[in-house]
């Protein structure tokens, strides 16, 4: 008998998540995709996601408006209200076998607890892993609700086990992003159109030389010192000569930090040879993480996407303390020698092969393969 | 400075489960205790305990009218998500250090969701404990919110510290509950009044004589097996031929199998020595406690109450198998001899001394006393 | 091209109001009938209505649960607000032409604001009547957003009209309720089985002599009357010695007053002709309208369905002032003389032939004759 | 006693209508002000008008975040809903006497709704006027619930009273915004610094000169010939060679015709003496109305504020055409010969005499002088 799928795709993140799964989830003879678009994948100003999923032949079964205005704390816990008031009348009309949320977002919650007070089997994808603020709870809490786990990671795996899942539900399947990653890079193993450098600022040169990139956002338990952090990177990739690529950081707490270590790097120091984006398309960024000489900074990129690709990457500070990782990746502290050593040695080692630490490109093949055969235990009961 | 409390209550249950706490609280010199009534507290069909609240002497900040009626499992997240939507407001105005939610009901996860996403530190009593049911996962997905916890016994508190939260986070303090027990003995040995027979039907005997306990409920994962699993422990009474009361089950399901094998005893036995009662108030069942010569059954309260009073008990079949338990009961399977020979050793015994596995009669006092000291980390991380 | 026509069934009186229409929209080749159970329609406690349709043949379209329980002021306020949430999104998936709204309960506004907001076309039954209470600002209210008004009687044409809608989207139809009372009179002209007496309490008679009838209601602005105003109305009973069944008040304000009035006459007046009944099927009820030689009171069911049975009644004092009514009502001041006096002209006059004020028994296939052809104006504007 | 009341802040414009009446209110002695701010008065993308609120001397009391994101009517009635839910709990803590709502956005039915359920008079502002759109329907329902009705013209009071209103109730006061413009004109006569001109595009020009203003909207109900309607205009005033300002359309379907003619007559015709802007402060929009030599188009203002200043003015076309209005307007057609002709003949007669038509500047005060002494009648009826 053909199992009901119910994915909920909330917001832009969770539709690159989840997007090979739901694809193969509509392909596989056993299963039927149902697509409930809600949150900020609804509204225009986050980018209207719903049109895209649409656009990729996914049918939106369900429209769920649940998103409070005000950008607050209070409003992330009433939006979660509005989707447990209307969610579970979707989930009567639309009856799944099984329900599938996506990582740790507040929105989640609304998801995993309607599917879970209506008996309806959860399947959780990227739980396991560690990071930080309330993303953090979130993500346990799915895991303490949820009867079918597809962690990213052998890591985040050990941890859901340990949180007191029956190892049996504990599927390792890699993270479905990397799937992505994997399409883009068969599709298009040159993504970088002469274009590139026409968004952006500073020094432009050829790509096909090697070239450095640096990715570094504001650490928020470490709040005031971002601007040191930057410089060290800045300074060690200064001192090597070589061209580079340069992100600007994200929005975090410390953003302004950072920023500031940027700009006055660039009064001061000669930046011919180094492009500074602001926003780089995904698609770009993966294919410059392909062909760069090495990935410095603190992005997850850089362990993730990097131990697929084979990046050879320096990863700076304790941002990603915490996180699983491949041989591609060595730690280093804020020290602009430290850095521009480590560059050094990856320059001489130059680019990886594959560790499928976070996925071979087959996740979303995986997640459906075991949700047409798996069986799970409706009352769930901790191991211990 | 003096911290704000905030504590949640949200239906009978929650009430007793928090009321010596609330109490010592509102004495303590630096907290100040706030009452939020919601769920169905406020609910004249539920008894309004609200009006209970007020009478003992706790003024009412904030009621929140929550509960969507239907009682299914959809109206059960809607009621969820009603609570979403108003606790933080009511939060915002209140402006708490700390949020106590209690135990693990559906609308507990409305009281944790908000003040999580509210950056407020939760406190949590009762959890880590191992039942069946939503409220499993319920209780170990606010293990995974709460800042400080409160288990009831030793148990509870390693399985904790087992999901990951820090050791120091967690305080061992007893069941709150079991506060009011030591009250109710301290304030009246013999709370049974001359009336007690009045209710109820069967045989009437005198209580200063040794005399039997049974309350036994269905068991939902054995779903079809009551009549012969009471009629069993029913025959082991009879047996015994000393006089007896015996409860009728609760309403989980299955519920209507121990029934028809009690009436079916009734018709079938002399039950001119067993009296059976439809409902006993609280009081009366603590009292009964404290004088029977043997419980026998499946009720948690032979196990948490009874190693408080030192109630000899004898504990059937599977319904409490993971609970912690004292040296007050001893466990047999659904047989009449077994369960006859246990009841014989329990009389040969006598009663037991006071064992705190779920609390001295002061965890009211503790909670209060750490909340006032305590520190703890808002933004929380697991342990491994 | 085939018209939707979405009706929202909310409450048992609701629903007879507009199950004749119900049946004559599925049985009409132009029409399509989408019913959406919402409020109190779909729950146990207040009759599961939702059932009752199902069985009557309407399939379910949606299940909106929006009652929250508390039955206070500020509840019926959140309830109203949970069918604002939940209807948008039912109304989005059905798509109707029309929505179809009834009377004046609360509940009636989530179901106008929704369509309204929506831009969808609404049609209203029973509006333009008078009463008070909140009823009477949400009956004008909802006149206000609707676009197609199928008032009751002729009075509530004119009223709908006054307040400045355009005549032609008012279409007289009469009271869907009397299509219920005339199938019923047809179908079974003496509904009274031998049992009617088993229920109630006092005197039994035979049907076929001449008997009164008394349904009187407390009247809220009149607060601290009823005893001495149901006093005068059984005294004139009394004196007139004939038999009579008499009804219990209802629960609004001041019932007690009125069943205090009753207790007292039953104590100290021979009651071997009179038989009291709490609860009467609607079904008997109307059967005795049809067969009482005088139904004496203040009930509506004198001037609505009394219009159309020609049941010679008596109406006392202000209840229904405002309502229209035909020759069959005689209207008296509280007082003993002057209501024996009227009854005894109604005795001498005998049964009356039908007046269709509320309607000739076939509303309900108007409403659906005009449904498929009447065409509207959605951006609405008053015509003075 | 003092008279608690509560006005309920839900965006800017309702501000504006409502911030002279708070002011009155708060420095009345018989009465305390109580500030509900809510929908997008709380939104920082809408300007955050609570910090307005707040940074005028008002104290907010609650704080209703209601707003559901999506800007589509399921949103709009899910946003109302949200409102429904909270602004009980709101009005329970608060306790007022009176609620004050304003005008006729989707969100006041909130705050009529919430008042009317509890049982709380509600007063209204700016009823019983004719616009179109769904705002049409939505200040009707309002008037059927408000207990005391502040309508700014004398047009207005008259429908309320024919919408069945008790005249008593209705108490003609102005427009509350009128008071804003008095405050200014007295303020400061000459509010147009010399910087008026860095914005915009186009000729610049001595406002000490005779000059005209043009500010014209699409017809939404003649959708497509925006395009054809502002040509007429333009041409007239270019005939006319005189110089003006003219002001970019508002975002009403059909902006993009209007816009479209705008641009094709500054490519075709020289602009040397029209300057065009596309945003123009409240305050210069009011000091330009007050030496303007003739204010063309179809905007209110040159009615409702026009009035009060006394600018000459040309109301071209239907957009205004149910509107009360005082001898300051010429009503001509979308014809450029008539539109001139009108012009010149408003230059020949030259300002107007101050017309109290909607208002004398007064209207707050008079509001809160009569929410000190009214009385109400909480249970409404129909006057007819």
């Amino acid at each position: 008998m053909t199992r009901k799928i119910c994915v909920v795709v909330g917001s832009r993140a969770n539709y690159s998540s989840v997007k090979s799964a739901m694809r193969a989830i509509q392909q596989h003879p056993d299963l039927e995709l149902q697509v409930v678009a809600s949150a900020s994948a609804l509204i225009d100003r986050y980018g209207a996601v719903v049109d895209l999923v649409e656009a990729d032949g996914f049918p939106i079964h369900e429209r769920i408006y649940m998103l409070v205005e005000g950008e607050n704390p209070a409003t992330m816990a009433k939006s979660t209200g509005m989707g447990l008031i209307e969610l579970p009348t979707a989930f009567d009309r639309l009856q799944p076998d099984v329900v599938v949320t996506v990582g740790d977002r507040f929105e989640t919650m609304a998801t995993t607890l309607a599917a879970a007070y209506m008996n309806i089997a959860l399947a959780h994808t990227m739980g396991g892993e560690v990071t930080g603020t309330i993303d953090e709870s979130i993500r346990h809490a799915v895991t303490k609700f949820a009867h079918i786990h597809f962690p990213a990671c052998s890591d985040a795996a050990e941890r859901i086990i340990k949180l007191g899942e029956r190892p049996e539900d504990v599927h390792l399947v890699g993270c479905p992003r990397i799937d992505l990653v994997a399409e883009l890079l068969e599709r298009d193993k040159n993504g970088l159109g002469p274009d590139l450098f026409k968004e952006g600022v500073g020094g432009k040169f050829d790509l096909n030389q090697p070239f450095l990139m640096l990715s570094q956002h504001p650490v928020t338990t470490e709040y005031g010192d971002g601007e040191q952090q930057i410089t060290e990177s800045l300074m060690a990739i200064y001192q090597l000569d070589m061209p580079a690529i340069v992100l600007w950081p994200n929005s975090d707490a410390g953003s302004e930090d950072v920023s500031r270590g940027m700009r006055k790097f660039r009064e001061h120091y000669d930046d011919s040879k180094i492009h500074f984006f602001k926003n780089l398309p995904a698609d770009a960024y993966i294919s410059l993480m392909n062909c760069t000489a090495c990935l410095i900074g603190n992005s997850s990129s850089a362990i993730r996407e990097g131990a697929f690709i084979g990046t050879p990457a320096v990863n700076v500070g304790t941002r990603q303390s915490r996180r699983q990782r491949g041989t591609n990746v060595f730690d280093v502290d804020y020290n602009r020698e430290e850095i521009a050593d480590a560059i050094t040695d990856q320059l001489r080692h130059g680019k990886y092969n594959m560790e499928p630490i976070y996925g071979d490109g087959h996740a979303g093949e995986r997640i459906a393969d075991i949700l047409s055969t798996t069986s799970w235990k409706l009352q769930k009961q901790i191991t211990y």
